[in-house]
């Protein structure tokens, strides 16, 4: 490809937003969609083209990133009135960055290929000031020539990639076995870390200690250090994790695979959000184990 | 305190020939005291010297670490026939290395201040090698003068010292907390990691991208990098952690606390155990959840 790739971005919510933003600050000026108004709005005013719907989009672009919440909205984008299944070039490639489950992916891809449309599976990780910056971590499955077309674009976009295999539905794998260990191993840091304040250690040092001893992980380190802060304003709300939690164990359950704890963390991280937590970052997990 | 401190080592299995390998490096040349012959035999050719009794031991030097296995074994050796209380002099202080519960340690201080023995609660982490490094870290409650008196002692042994308060239990309590959480972490990168296989991802792929992101662990890259080699040769056994999760879950049962994971983690150690494993590394766990 000797000119860049146009890109366009449908779903323009915190994370799509902020792929938006990294795009546009390298020249990229990507065109953008969004079901609701206001997030185009915002857009418009940050300098990006408004697409009047997902089939507009991808007439005129080499890559539509899909950024929707869950699956159904993705199917919505992709196959609904209007949708890009429904334009009229039919060359632009789709990279889905949503946390769906594996079937949920691989039957995007089976009905977009049937129109000659190629999908790659790209789920993403790090949350929108990463993404602003262009230091998200994808992970990616499909076509490997696809996926070499466009490395520019995705360098641009992550610089943490992993080509996970060319079987579209391994990203999502992957990514919900990830976000299944993340969910649990924040939901064992809220448990151990109020088990310590109520033992009358101080905080602090609980704080100081698990992060030297082999009681750390990486989303102790992190939503711990909020919870020091009394800071529970949201980066990832409670429903994200818990959703993707519980896609993970029913992937689990298609294959007849146990999962005591992902179960048990899923259980506790629903009590969050039935206890009122649900606008609060997931760290608030810790809530539900405090007296 | 002009000249250096005396130190006895009670207890030499792993950890305990580990300290004193060190000691004896830096030239403190350690006294040490084992129940088992073969354990003596072996400190004796490395030129220990071996005490005849844990009385004897305590009569002769200014501080004795206590490294044995679980509280009845800190009771006997404290408090048997011909223990440390039961030596003459009464000058040296005992250190409790071993992870037992909070009120074990808390009864054995009191046991022995009635006879004016001091007692300094310090949990050790971070295995054999690093013990025998001085390397490893330990996590330091009681009297802040009398630990202070041996700091160069404790420097040798261990890098990383964290004081934790004056009250002799807090110890034992934040080294509960960690071992929890690392229980825990080890059992759902298990879990995950398992998951992964089963899905038909390869298994380098999955350790590395869980490396990268958000399920990331100390545990996990420790044990799951075992685990990618195929090589359960015991580091630190599977009973070891399933001992030190009873005794968080415990303490937390004690002050009314939940730990739905830590049951759900410690069930699955037990399962481990059941099946046939006690005698593998604790990465072994993994091989409960592989059809």
């Amino acid at each position: 490809m000797t000119t860049p790739p146009v890109v366009g971005v449908i779903g323009i919510g915190a994370m799509g937003l902020a792929i938006a933003k990294n795009l546009l600050s390298r020249g990229h000026l990507p065109l953008v969609r969004d079901v609701r108004r206001e997030a185009e709005d915002e857009a418009r005013e940050l300098g990006m083209e408004i697409a009047s719907s997902p089939a507009a989009l991808a007439d005129r672009v080499d890559l539509v990133l899909v950024v929707v919440v869950n699956a159904a909205e993705v199917e919505a984008v992709l196959f609904g009135a209007d949708g890009v299944a429904a334009g009229r070039t039919r060359r632009a490639t789709v990279m889905v960055c949503s946390t769906i489950a594996p079937e949920a992916v691989i039957g995007c891809a089976e009905r977009l290929r049937a129109l000659g449309i190629d999908l790659i599976d790209a789920p993403i990780s790090g949350g929108p000031a990463r993404a602003c910056a262009g230091t998200m971590s994808m992970m990616l499955a499909g076509d490997a020539r696809r996926i070499a077309e466009f490395d520019a674009i995705l360098t641009c976009m992550a610089n943490r990639r992993f080509i996970i295999s060319e079987r579209v539905g391994d990203g999502a794998r992957i990514k919900l076995v990830n976000n299944l260990l993340a969910g649990i191993n924040l939901v064992a840091a809220a448990e151990a870390f109020a088990l310590g304040e109520r033992m009358g250690l101080d905080p602090r040092r609980i704080y100081e200690v698990i992060c030297e001893s082999s009681g750390d992980s990486w989303v102790f380190q992190d939503r711990m250090g909020r919870v020091l802060e009394d800071d529970f304003g949201p980066r990832a709300r409670v429903p994200i994790l818990t959703k993707d939690v519980g896609l993970a164990t029913r992937m689990a359950d298609g294959v007849g695979a146990a999962t005591p704890l992902g179960r048990a963390a899923l259980a506790r991280l629903e009590q969050t959000v039935a206890e009122g937590y649900a606008g609060l970052d997931d760290a608030a997990v810790i809530k539900t184990y405090r007296p």
